[in-house]
This record gives C-alpha cells, sequence and structure tokens, in this order.
C-alpha cells in the first residue's frame, strides 16, 4: 500500500511533493476547534487540482431538494455545509512573479501536521521570479480563542541579488461548494473595510426559499510584518492588504496574519458582530504570535493528558489512535451545545458538518471515556434543545411524538432520500440509548429525570403510534423500515429497530418511576398511555429463528441467496462501487452491523452461545462498506475471544483515512468513524464494560504489540490501564479511591 | 357536482365565461393528431392563468435528476417532453387595444369541442379600443396532413364605427415549461425568416449532458386575409407577421393561418426540414380552407365508424366514451411505429408524452377492438426497435437480457425513482402479455414468431437472471420489486409480478417451438438456457394463503393493519394528497388492482371461487388512486355478476376527466386511462372474450340505459353489438362470415 504520509507517533509529515495526492493531503492536514475548520489547503492559493475547503461550524444552508415525485412528508430541502469566505488567503509574489507550487516544482519541501501541538507547517524552496526563495507556513487553528486562526510565515531569499517579495492579506467571498447545484455562490458580501494593517468583511448567506435562518459572518485580518504596506484591496468579493519588501540575498521576512471570525449565531446583528471583531483583534494585537500558539498548545496538552493512547510495538496503531483522537476533538470538544459532530467534520463537503445518529452510536461511548461528562451532556443537551424539530417531523409523518432527524442542522429533517429520512427511525432509539448510556457511565441522573425524561416520553410517544398491531400475528410490528445496515431498505421489522423501540418503552417506563412530581406533571403521560406501552414492550415482534438460533435481521431476511461474502470475487468489491442499488438491494450483504449492533448495544444481556451464533451467521455476510463498521465486530470478536479477527477488524478502522481504505478520503476524513479505534482498543481488547456502576476489564494484548496503555475518565477518576506481556497494570491519576473488575478479580485503585 | 361543460353526445360545449377554471377547459379542449398536440389555450394570448402548452411527438429532453445520492444503476437523466415554440400566436389589437380576456370580459361566450368533426371553435362579443366587437376562431390539427395546423379568425365590427383592427401572426420560441427546475428554456432558435405572407422559424433543443438527440424543428406558417399586411416582427424569439384593416361599422373580416411543423426526427438537417416546409406551404396555399378541413374530418368519420359507440338513456355515458376515444385517438393513431401514448399526451406536462406501461396492459386491448391490427401491431414495434434500449437498462442493473423502462422516450429509462424504475418491473412481463394478446385476437403470427421471438426471449433472459433461488423455501422468488399497487414499495414476491415473470418463461418456451429455423438460430437459446427456464417455470414461488383462498400480493401484505377502506374517514381520502409516504407505505391501501390486474390478464384461468375470493378480498382494501383502477374492477364485477358495482366502477372511468374525479385535470387529461370506459362496457357489460380463436359474448344491459351498442373489429371483420331490453344483437357489418358464442350458444354471423 502507498502511503501519503510516515509513520511517526505524534505527526503526520511527508517531504515528498505529491501533486496527483494533493486532495487527500488536504483532508488528512485538515485541522478544526469546533467552531470553525479548515482542510490543509495552501493559503497562497493552487492552481492545480485542490479542494479549498473552509468550514464554519453550525452554518448551513437549505438546498432545494428534487426526489422524483415529492410525496407527503418528504422533506423540503437538503442541507448542505458550505464553504466559507477564504480569510487565510495569502498570494505571493517574487519579482512579479506569483507563487503556485503548481507550476513551480518546490524541492526540500515538507508538509507536518503535529498532532502533539495541533500546528500545520509547511516548507520548500521554488524558484520564483528568477531566485531561490525558502518558504515557510505556520498555521493553527486557537483551542484557547475559539474565534481566532494564527498563520505565520517566512519568506528567504537564498539568491545572490535582492528580490522583491510581495504579500497579498486577503479576504475573500468568490468561493464556492463543489457540489452546488448549479455553479451558484452562497455567499453575499454586506460590507468591506480596511485600516491600518486591518482587513474586514461581513457578508450572509444567500436567501433561501424556506425561511431558515440566514447566517451573518463577519471576519477581521490584522497583519504583522517588518514589510511595507503599499496597497489596499477592494472589489465585489475580496478586501485585503499588499505588502512589499525588497529582501536582499540571504535575507528573511516574517509575515503575520490572525484572523478572527464571529456570526449571528453569537451576536445579534451586523454592528454587533463587528464590535466584536474590534474587540477581538484589538486584544490580539497586543499579544505576540508565540504566546498565541502556546494558549493553544497548552489546551491540547491538557486534552492529551486526559485521553492519550500509548502502543509500543506497533508505530502504524499508534500513529493511527492519535490521528484519529486529534481529529476527533478538532471536530468537536463540547464548547457549544448547538453544535454537534458531522460525519466528515470540517474536512469536505459530503455529508458536511450535519448531525447524524454516529454522534449517539459511536462518538457518546467515546467521549464519555476521553472528556470531562460536560462535553457528552453538552451532546444530550443538543437533542433536548432539538426537540421542536423533532414533533415537526414526526407530524410531517403524521405521527405523534419526536422523530429525530437522521440527518439535521437544526432539528428538521434535511436529507433527500425517503428510505432513510422516515424510515432509518432506529436513530430515535439510538438516541434514547445514549440518555441510558451516559448515565450509566458517569452516574449523573441529573438530565435522565429532567430534560432526558422529556426527549424519552416524546421519542416512546413515537414508537407507541409509529407501531402496529397485526391481528393475524398477534403481535406489535414496525413495518416499513431501514435498519442500520443500510443495504437492505424499506424492510419490515428490523430486529434492531424494534429492540430499540422496545427498550425504549421500556426505559422510559422506569424513568418515569424516578422523576420528580413537576417533571412527571410537565410530562402529561396517563395511567394508559403507560399501559399501552407496556402492552407494545410485552407484544412487541422480535424476528427470531430457533433452528439457526439467531435474530433475524428483517422478515424475509432468510429466504435471501445467504452466500458469504468470501464466494464473491474480489471484482465484486466494494459493492457499493461495481453493483447496482437493485442488486445490492437483493443481496444478502451487509453494509455494517445490524443484529450485531444491537449486540454490542445490550451486550450483557444475550448468551456467549447467542453472541457467537449471531456473529457467525451476519459477520460472514458482512462487506463492512460503512466506515462505522468494524469498530462493532471488533469488539464482538473480542468478546468473543476471536483476537486475531479483533485486531484485524482494529486495523480496519485505525488507518482507515491515513491509508486512504475505502478510497474515497479526499472528500474527507471518517470523523466519526474515528471513534472506532479507541471503542476497539478500550472495550474491544481491554474488554471494558459498566456493570451496575463498576468498571469491569477483561483485556487481552494483540500479539504483534509489546503493549498499550490508555487513560480513561470515570466518574471524576482519571484511570491510566497499561496491558503487556506481563498482564495489566491499572493505576488511579486522579480521583478518589475506586474499585473496579479486572478479569473477574475485584482490585481498589488508591 | 359542477360541470365545467355542458352535457352533449357529440361535443364539449359551454357558453359559461368561467376564468376560474380556464386551466380545466383548456385541458379538456386539447387537440392532436399524433405528430403534435395542444391544450385548449388562447390563441391570442391570455394574462390571466393559464397554461400554454403545445407538444411534438417524441420530442424531448434529457433533464438533470438528482436522486439524493445517485447510486449504480439509477438513470442518469429524467426524460421530460417540452413545451413546444408557439405557432400559432395571434395577437390582436382594436383601436391600439390588446384583445385579452382576463381584461375584458366577455358576452355571448362560446367554447365548443366537436369531437365528430374533431375541430375547436370559441367566439364570443368584447368590447375592446371602444367598441364592441365579435370574434370567432376555429382551429383544427390536421388528421389528414399530419403537419398542419389550420386556424380560422372572424372578426366582426359590432359598433358603430370604424374600427382598426389589428392581428399578429407569430411564430415565438420564449416559452418555458413549468415544470422547469431553474426557470430554464428549452429552445435555441436557428433561424427566422418572412417573405410575403409567409414566416418561418427553425430552432434546436438546447444542449444536455448526456449525449441525447437534440430535435431540429422548424415551423412556417402561411397567411390568408383581406388585411393589409403592414409590418413584420423579427426579434431574437419572434417571427411573424403584423396586418391591420380599418373594419367599417358591421363589417367583418376573415384571417386564416396555416401552419406547418417537421422535425429533424423526419429530415436530415435544418436545410432539409426548411424545404420540406416550403414544399408543404406552397402545396396548401393552393387548397381553401374549408377543403383542409374536409379531408381532416373525413379521416374522423372513417375512425368514428369503425368506433363509436352508442348508449341510449345516459347522456352523460354517451358524451363520457366519445371524449374518452376521440381524446386517445387525438394522442395516438399508430402512423408512426417511433411514437407511443403517453398518460397526458399532449394536454399537459406531468408524465408527459412519454410512454408507460399503460400502453400494454390498457391501450392495446382497446386499439384491438376499435382500429386496424396495425394500429397494434405499431405499438408493438416500437419495443422491438427499443430492444437495444431494453438492454442497457438491464446492463445498468447488472443483469441479463431486456429490461423495457418505466418511462421512456428512446427505450432507455428516464425517470428518477428507484422504487419504480428498477423495482416496477412487472412492466416487462405485460410487454410480453401483450404480444400474446395481439396475437391471440388478431390470429396474426407474423410478429410473435419474428421481432416478438426476439423481445420473448431477451424478456425471458432478464427474468431467469433477476429471479433468485432461495434454499430455505426451496422456490424461485423475485426480491426488491413494486407492483402495479405502487402504494407497496420495494417488497419480495409479488404475486402479479412473479406470475407475469413465469408465464413469460411458458409462453416463450412455446413460441421457440414455432418459430423458423433461422429465426431459432438468431435467437441461440440452448438446450440448458430451455430447461432452466423450465425449471424456474415449475418452481416459481407464488404466495397464496389456502385459508383465506386468496393470491397474496407480496409478502408480508396479510401482516398489515388490514382495516377496509370503508373504515377511513373522509378526510383521509385520497391518501396521497392527505397521508404521508410513510403512512400509505405502511398501510393495506391498495392504489390500483395488483392481485386483482393478473386475474383479468388470465381471467379464465381462475374459477368463479377464487375470482370472487380475491375480489371481495382486494377491492375493500383499494383506493382507486391511480386512474386505471376502475376498469379492470369493473370488468372483474361484470364478470362476477355484480353489475351495480361494474356499473359504479364504470362510471367512475367514463368522466374522469370531463367531471374531473380527481381534480387533477388542470394539469392534462388521463389519456391511458381514457381507454378504461371503453374496455368497461365492452369486456365488463357485455362479457367480450377471446377463447381459442373465438369472440364469446355474456352481455348485461345496465339499469338506467335503454340500450349500448359497440362496434369492434375482429380479423378482418366489423361486428356490432347491441344490447337493449330485448337482450342482444349481434350484426357483421363488414367481412367474412363468423361464428361467435353468445351467453354459450353459437351464433352465426353473416
Amino acid at each position: 500500500m502507498k502511503r501519503t504520509f510516515e509513520v511517526a507517533p505524534w505527526h503526520v509529515t511527508t517531504t515528498q511533493w505529491d501533486p496527483e495526492n494533493k486532495r487527500l493531503q488536504e483532508s488528512m492536514t485538515s485541522l478544526g476547534n469546533e467552531n470553525l475548520g479548515m482542510r490543509g489547503f495552501y493559503e497562497e492559493g493552487y492552481s492545480g487540482d485542490t479542494l479549498e475547503g473552509l468550514y464554519l461550524g453550525g452554518v448551513w444552508y437549505p438546498d432545494k431538494t428534487r426526489v422524483g415525485w415529492w410525496k407527503n412528508g418528504y422533506p423540503k430541502y437538503f442541507g448542505k455545509v458550505i464553504n466559507a469566505v477564504n480569510f487565510i488567503k495569502l498570494p505571493i509574489k517574487v519579482n512579479g512573479e506569483q507563487l503556485d507550487l503548481a507550476k513551480q516544482t518546490p524541492s526540500d519541501f515538507k508538509l507536518d501536521l503535529d498532532m502533539q501541538a495541533a500546528k500545520l507547517t509547511r516548507s520548500f524552496t521554488a524558484e520564483v521570479g528568477g531566485t531561490q526563495v525558502e518558504f515557510n507556513f505556520e498555521r493553527f487553528i486557537s483551542a484557547a480563542t475559539k474565534e481566532l486562526v494564527g498563520q505565520r510565515l517566512t519568506v528567504k531569499n537564498l539568491g545572490d541579488q535582492a528580490a522583491e517579495v510581495e504579500v497579498s492579506s486577503l479576504i475573500d467571498a468568490d468561493v464556492r461548494n463543489e457540489d452546488a447545484n448549479y455553479d451558484e455562490q452562497f455567499w453575499n458580501v454586506l460590507n468591506t473595510a480596511t485600516e491600518d494593517n486591518h482587513a474586514l468583511m461581513t457578508a450572509i448567506t444567500k436567501e433561501n426559499n424556506f425561511g431558515t435562518e440566514r447566517f451573518t459572518v463577519g471576519f477581521e485580518s490584522s497583519v504583522k510584518t517588518s514589510m511595507d504596506q503599499v496597497d489596499t484591496v477592494k472589489t465585489e468579493q475580496q478586501v485585503g492588504l499588499v505588502y512589499r519588501q525588497n529582501l536582499s540575498a540571504g535575507a528573511e521576512l516574517t509575515f503575520e496574519k490572525r484572523s478572527v471570525f464571529v456570526s449571528s449565531r453569537d451576536f445579534a446583528d451586523e454592528e454587533a458582530i463587528v464590535d466584536r471583531l474590534h474587540g477581538l483583534t484589538s486584544e490580539l494585537d497586543q499579544a505576540n504570535f508565540d504566546d498565541l500558539l502556546a494558549a493553544h498548545t497548552d489546551e491540547w496538552a491538557d486534552r492529551w493528558t486526559k485521553s492519550d493512547v500509548k502502543i509500543a510495538g506497533d508505530d502504524e496503531a499508534q500513529q493511527g489512535i492519535r490521528f484519529n483522537l486529534f481529529q476527533l476533538f478538532s471536530t468537536y470538544y463540547g464548547n457549544d451545545s448547538r453544535l454537534n459532530i458531522g460525519p466528515k467534520g470540517f474536512t469536505g463537503e459530503k455529508y458536511g458538518g450535519a448531525t447524524y445518529w454516529d454522534t449517539e452510536a459511536f462518538a457518546i461511548p467515546v467521549y464519555l471515556g476521553v472528556a470531562d461528562p460536560a462535553v457528552t451532556r453538552n451532546l444530550l443537551m443538543y437533542r433536548y434543545n432539538q426537540l421542536d424539530g423533532a414533533f415537526v417531523n414526526a407530524q410531517e409523518q403524521g405521527l405523534k411524538g419526536a422523530l429525530y432527524p437522521m440527518v439535521t442542522f437544526n432539528g428538521i429533517e434535511c436529507h433527500n432520500e425517503w428510505e432513510i429520512t422516515f424510515e432509518e427511525i432506529h436513530r430515535n432509539g439510538d438516541i434514547a440509548f445514549a440518555i441510558y448510556n451516559y448515565t450509566r457511565y458517569t452516574g449523573d441522573k441529573s438530565y435522565v429525570l429532567h430534560e432526558g425524561s422529556k426527549v424519552l416520553t416524546e421519542i416512546s410517544r413515537f414508537w407507541a403510534d409509529r407501531v402496529h398491531y397485526s391481528q393475524r400475528a398477534g403481535k406489535y410490528m414496525l413495518a416499513g423500515v431501514t435498519g442500520p445496515d443500510e443495504y437492505q431498505n424499506n424492510v419490515d421489522n428490523n430486529w434492531y429497530t424494534n429492540l430499540l423501540a422496545q427498550w425504549t418503552l421500556k426505559y422510559t417506563l422506569e424513568v418515569l418511576t424516578e422523576v420528580d412530581p413537576e417533571v412527571a406533571q410537565d410530562l402529561q403521560v396517563s395511567d394508559e398511555e403507560k399501559a399501552h406501552w407496556q402492552e407494545i414492550v410485552d407484544q412487541m415482534y422480535l424476528p427470531e429463528d430457533h433452528e439457526l438460533g439467531i435474530f433475524v435481521e428483517n422478515d424475509g431476511f432468510l429466504n435471501k441467496d445467504l452466500k458469504p461474502v468470501s464466494e464473491l470475487a474480489d471484482s465484486d468489491l466494494p459493492l457499493n462501487q461495481n453493483w447496482s442499488w437493485d442488486k445490492i438491494l437483493r443481496s444478502p450483504y451487509i453494509k455494517q452491523g445490524d443484529v450485531l449492533q444491537g449486540i454490542w448495544d445490550f451486550i450483557d444481556d444475550f448468551t456467549p452461545e447467542q453472541k457467537a451464533k449471531n456473529f457467525d451467521f451476519y459477520e460472514p455476510l458482512t462487506v463492512h462498506e460503512s466506515s462505522l463498521s468494524a469498530s462493532i465486530h471488533s469488539i464482538l470478536a473480542a468478546d468473543l475471544h476471536k483476537e486475531d479477527q479483533a485486531v484485524e477488524m482494529y486495523e480496519r478502522t485505525s488507518r482507515l483515512d491515513l491509508d486512504n481504505y475505502n478510497n474515497d478520503t479526499v472528500d474527507g476524513l471518517h470523523i466519526t468513524s474515528m471513534t472506532g479505534s479507541w471503542l476497539a482498543i478500550v472495550q474491544g481488547f481491554a474488554g471494558m464494560r459498566i456493570r451496575n456502576d463498576q468498571l469491569h476489564y477483561a483485556p487481552f494484548l494483540p500479539k504483534k504489540w509489546d503493549s498499550y496503555q490508555f487513560r480513561q475518565q470515570f466518574r471524576g477518576r482519571v484511570i491510566e490501564v497499561t496491558v503487556d506481556a506481563n498482564g495489566t497494570k491499572l493505576e488511579l491519576i486522579s480521583g478518589e479511591p475506586l474499585t473496579v473488575d479486572l478479569d473477574g478479580q475485584t482490585v481498589d485503585l488508591k
């Protein structure tokens, strides 16, 4: 396999100039701080193939959607993340010639993402304007000041004569989305201004037909440099400052650009935005660049202290897990409960920054372990705050209660495939399960007994209305659903969905016995309603095949031609690139764990035999064409002591993007799938479970590893788990003493 | 119910000025001649609400389709009929004021479609330019000369002073589709010219991204009038001639416009098109208007002689059946085997002029009876000629053989809902069945033993590849299909589809035993292939419920909440306007006959008890929200001697558009559904069947009718069937003697 970057424990780095893989490099060197993020594109511009993507948290556009013939209940628009105004632009000229690596092939090229410091640097030498020049770019998106992006450029004249160097610091609204339907632009510039070393632009997202929020954004950049300001740029879509310096032979110059971004998400109007921009800039003007950078890296150091995973004997794995955590934290660190975790975060357009069920099913179990409970709590609050949207989604289908969206920015469903939007409703159960998961892990009942009980009640009301009673079967059923396995659409009685519906009703009934009277008063759940929920719980249909000893993914599944994936030709795989959708739907092949997803959720509720029979039946039919698939299978394989298979599955998830396994990392990183490697190590290899308020471990050491060590937060403590050839070492890094279970033995941590 | 038009045996006529129902009137007064057609919009222009639709047979545009996330096998474009250059335009001014009935309310208004003469006239008096003027418009689209549209206008000055009348004869390319995505235009004008009383325009459909044929069209109009030509119009998108006359008090003027249309469908290039236009016009210039009109009405008289249905005692029914046949013949009369029958013909944009399975399932059984066999044979040739497209459609799904499209202009699938395009594959069986139907009815084996055997073989190859063998069930199955009942999507083992697949294989094997050696040589069906087909025939799974004694529409159908439609609230109906698609899909309600469609196809193969049990089970669950539904139910009800129900179902189809039952006739007429009333009368009330080469009748007389009489073609004869209180009278109008069966008695017709 051809690697784009070298294998290094803390770095994503290369010294190869590799324009063929430019987009891939851009994806992998993305930076973000939850408030905004960007791909690792070149600030000076690049006339070759590139995807200049810069995205703002929570800023999106409702695009017209046409799904054949629109029918009642179809989403009215398709929400898309939009490429933001490019405020980091730094075009460079030497002796009048534009620096453009598509034209001047660089030497001594080095591209380096330092994951520990969360900093991107790029250095090279190029012959521009008839002279050899050395360039060094630094970039960071501050984890300490959410509005700040810092850039530093040094230019050194390696020639034997003076060279005239020109650098323009621009804010450019002339940007587009590659997925724009008619090459339209999404920004209307409101105002631009320049003063001294400052340039400012305000813009608003273009009008839409759906009455959703239009976002006003403001950017201000300030420059610190030895260069002379010689001109300003002010066009309809650009504003900026031009600097020039006659750089004598062997001399070096430095150019700093600090940009801040503020939007109507936080400020009432353009005026307030501009005030805030000025306030921030004048503050930042006082600080020097290294101090701003230090405050940022300190914040990251703290994150790593709580979450770092060390792997000895496998540098690829070491780099993989750190890259995953780095990109996950860059996308979301729980600072803003209005934001969430987009499947591609700030690294591309597809899936964009929209919210999916990935958050509850895959990200929350990780954040619970690697970050403070407040981070997860904010993700739960996000759903609580979007209840109104969930009511609308249910009403659109003519149903009671709350239907959380499959894809959303504001709580309203905004994807445009009916088989997904109103059929893949298991998400409603996953969101309920996340409340249980948070409560079980943190022991904090403050959410579930207040906001959570409301969310659970309204989800339960949805389930109670969505099921129907089959006279013939004498059971409650869920018709017309799509499970996590999206390679089976519009099926009846998806076992996973039915199980989650039943579980949600059961759990809600439990929670209702604990809530305060005034909360109960507010929820208005009558005894009849409770009785009806209980009846559904008791008579829910859960397809099962006793002969095979398995749960059946959905009605009719066993009628398919059940040939294992191993019997397919290599040329068939991946199916989604080689087969028609028709053929995929009719096939028995599973995109990602479905029955097995349910077994993972409730792993302690099944016997080893049940787990084994289902795993052995379904895994051979699974093509793992969702990046979310491998981790769950790794955990279950580990649970079943299939250690080699657990490790193989881990490897698929650990370096998915670094090694571009699915050959689609050019579009952006699989952010939510990056949770997979941590889950595989902690829940898989280390067998971490929570059972009746207690931490349990049952670790094994992968053959090719010398050791692995991870830190985990649990109820106010930080616990360090080290597994090596000598066994498992548990250490309490901080917090009160605690008793845990290791391989069935009670261990007291002090 | 409010009627838009009066009830009259041969006319669709009204004297009410009714702008609220303008679009409805336009739909109902559409004219066509297979080569082109138009809605009854006003040639002088109308600034109020109107849908000016003029469409050209076989001229379409492949529109970009976005169906959420495009997957392999999805159609690449959405084919749409495009609104043609408006060449019938006749703006009128009196004393400088524009005639516009949205502004000058007319008196003595009369709008009349004469179905016998196939002519549209409109007359009224209006005060324009300060004087009372009487206008009379005549319009016809020639059935004798396919390129010709004739218009005649008379203007009479009712005032007491002279008035200056101005008439412009325009060809206008500034037209749009209402369903255009971005208000785009579809025509690029190539050339315009005027000479003497002639105006000419050539235009080409705009470029598309799919490499499909671009259509070059040419229009030439010539004017005959006493008025003076005072000016010409030549803009980017318009060309024409302006005439003026000072019309003294009480005087009248006449203005004739003859327009011809020629396209690249018939001529190599623009030059050839223009030559042909000139040739036609100079020819037509010799003839006088009344002769051109006479040639047209003679052709229609001949059509009526062969097909007229007379109903005594029910004027609504009489008008209904004639309106249906009139509009059906206006859409298609078998002159061009490259054309077919669009569900809305030339009367609107939606469904447009595209080809659906409606043709084989509903139109062919009618054309067989009312027109020469050549008409139906051309419809069969249409599919034969599009075999290459059908191969592509199958290959797109990774399947062998031929998959005929659900929607097409050129043989390639061009609709954009996956649950329809590659799942509603029963159409492939309906197309095979039509070959059998033609052969059985006409006795002409020349098609089935040559082109037909090729079509059947390739369809069979598709079925043999599309089925899968279920080890578990020990049966062949069809997973992931949609039946005629589109309210159940992506189901397994739709009984109707499985039955047609099995039948096609069986019939093809029969046909292969009869074809000539050289035909067999060309088809290359090996003994192994035949054996495999036979195996599928023998082991095809056909879901059946022995307890209920019914065939099951699809797997899982009986698990639904089987509450009859009668228990729904009125406010629920029609479901497609009041329920979400989600709720409809999960419901047991049936859009149109599905199992019953199959029972109709093979009506002699089932016992009365089987027919009764299935009818009594499914009809109460059927909402008949497809305009194709009622007729089949009428026939089956008649077959089961449920005469009142048969009549009730007939009434739903007979005046569907005239009475705007589905409240959507504003969009255009339900052309293919117009076959329903003829089917209900002939196959339903008269019980017409073909059994072993013999005609059978078992008529009854609807209670409220005094009598009905229809003419039917059968193997070179025209037979007249008259049913009244005294019984049934059969008469041989032309052709060789024939023996038929009447209520089980043999009758010799001489």
